[in-house]
C-alpha cells in the first residue's frame, strides 16, 4: 500500500456487482495480492465499435497497473489523450462439480479495473515499468540482466492505468446443491486447479553449471494464504 | 470439424496480425484444440462506451462457441438483436527468460473470436449448450447428473457466437536474445507453466466409497500434442 489512497475501493455503478454481491471484494490489499499473483491480464478496448480482449503482460507498481503496449497495438493506434480500457486478471482455482448441471461452477478470483489508459513517455517511468514487468515474472530478475538501451526503451510501448475504479470477484468452496439433490448418486466436490511451475529448460547458450532461478522466485503465494483475508 | 465450414479462417482487417504475423494461426483445427483445452474465456463487450473483459465459462459445439450468460449480465441487459463481442481464450505455457529485459516474454496460445453474440432462447439449443458446458469441464459428466429442470433452463442465460472471424496467436520456444548478449552471465531459457489438476476434494455429502471422476476426464491434451500441427 502506498501513499494516501484509500484501502477500500468504493463500488461505482460500473463495478458494483449486481448479480452475486456476496462474491464481491473491494479491499485494496486483497485485490493487489490477486494482481501480483497473475502472469497475464486481458485488456479490453474498443476500435470502430468492436471490442477486443487481448492478453498481455502487466505489473502493478503501487496504485498503478502498467501494461505492455506491444500486445495492444490496435489500442495504441487510437490512443491519444487516453482511451477507456478494462484490465482483467483472472486466477482459476478449481472446478466445482455439483449433482446438477445448473450448479456446476468454477472457483476463481478475478480483478476488473476500469479507467483511461495513458501512454507512458517519460524514460524514467518507462524504465521503472520495464523493471516491474521483469521482476513480476521472476523476483529480482532485473539486476541480473544486460542493462536496457535507449533504443529498446524507445521501441517499447507502455501504458499505465491508475487503480481507482476496480473490484474483484471470488468464488471459493464446495458446490451448493439443492437440498433434495444431496442423495443423488454422483460424486460432487472440487477438483483443484493451479498453475504449476515446471523444470526450467535452459537455452542452448547457457554455459554448463549456471543454475536456473530458484523456483521460489517464480512461485506465487499459495491460494490458502490469499484467501485468509478475503472472505 | 463439422459441416461445410472452411478449415482455414481467412484473416480480416480486424484479425490480421499486424505486429508479429509469424505468430498467427488461422487453421480451424488448431484453433479448436486451443478452445477445447481452456476452462475460462474472457468476453469483451461495450456498455455506454466502456469496454469490459469478463471471465466466464464456455464450450465449443462444432463451429459455434457458447457462453454462460450469467457472467455477462451487463451485456445481456443491452442485448437485443445482437451486440459485438470478442471472446478470447488464453493458455499460458511458460515464462521466457532472456538476457535482456527487452526480450523477456511469455509462451502462450490465445484465440480471439469476433462477432455478434445472440441470446439462445430455444430450450433444445439451450439444453445442448448446458450439456456442452458441463462436459467441457469433465468429460461425460452430463450423464451422471440429476436432469435439468425447465425452471433451471429458464434461469440460465446462454449466448452463442459463430466461429467465423477468428485467429490465434502462439509463442513457443526459447528466448531470442541479441547475438551480442549471448555471453551475458545470466541463465536464460523457459520456465514451463501448466494448469495442474489437483486431488479432488469431495463435499460433505458424498457417501464413503464413491470415487471422484478419473483425472483423465478433466485433464487436457498435452501441450506437445497441441503444438505438432501449429507451427
Amino acid at each position: 500500500m502506498t501513499g494516501s489512497s484509500s484501502s477500500v475501493l468504493g463500488a461505482t455503478n460500473r463495478t458494483r456487482l449486481t448479480r452475486m454481491p456476496k462474491r464481491g471484494v473491494f479491499d485494496r490489499e486483497a485485490l493487489y495480492r490477486m494482481l501480483d499473483e497473475g502472469f497475464v491480464c486481458h485488456v479490453a478496448f474498443v476500435v470502430d465499435g468492436q471490442p477486443y480482449a487481448i492478453p498481455t503482460g502487466y505489473a502493478r507498481v503501487g496504485d498503478f497497473i502498467y501494461l505492455h503496449g506491444s500486445a495492444a497495438s490496435r489500442m495504441l493506434r487510437s490512443l491519444s489523450a487516453g482511451v477507456p480500457v478494462c484490465v482483467t486478471v483472472t486466477l482459476v482455482d478449481g472446478l466445482v462439480l455439483a449433482r446438477s448441471a445448473f450448479h456446476h461452477s468454477v472457483n476463481y478470483r478475478s480483478v476488473v479495473i476500469l479507467g483511461q489508459a495513458r501512454l507512458v513517455t517519460d524514460p524514467e517511468e518507462k524504465t521503472s515499468a520495464l523493471r516491474a514487468f521483469t521482476n513480476h515474472i521472476v523476483r529480482d530478475r532485473w539486476d541480473e540482466l544486460r542493462p536496457v538501451t535507449p533504443q529498446e526503451l524507445a521501441g517499447t510501448s507502455v501504458l499505465v492505468l491508475p487503480i481507482e475504479e476496480a473490484s474483484a470477484k471470488v468464488r471459493t468452496g464446495p458446490p451448493v446443491d439443492d437440498e433434495e439433490d444431496l442423495a443423488w448418486p454422483a460424486w460432487a466436490g472440487v477438483v483443484p486447479l493451479a498453475l504449476q511451475v515446471g523444470v526450467p529448460l535452459p537455452d542452448s547458450h547457457v554455459p554448463a553449471g549456471v543454475p536456473p532461478p530458484d523456483p521460489s522466485r517464480v512461485a506465487r503465494k499459495s491460494r490458502t494464504e490469499d484467501q485468509t483475508s478475503e472472505l
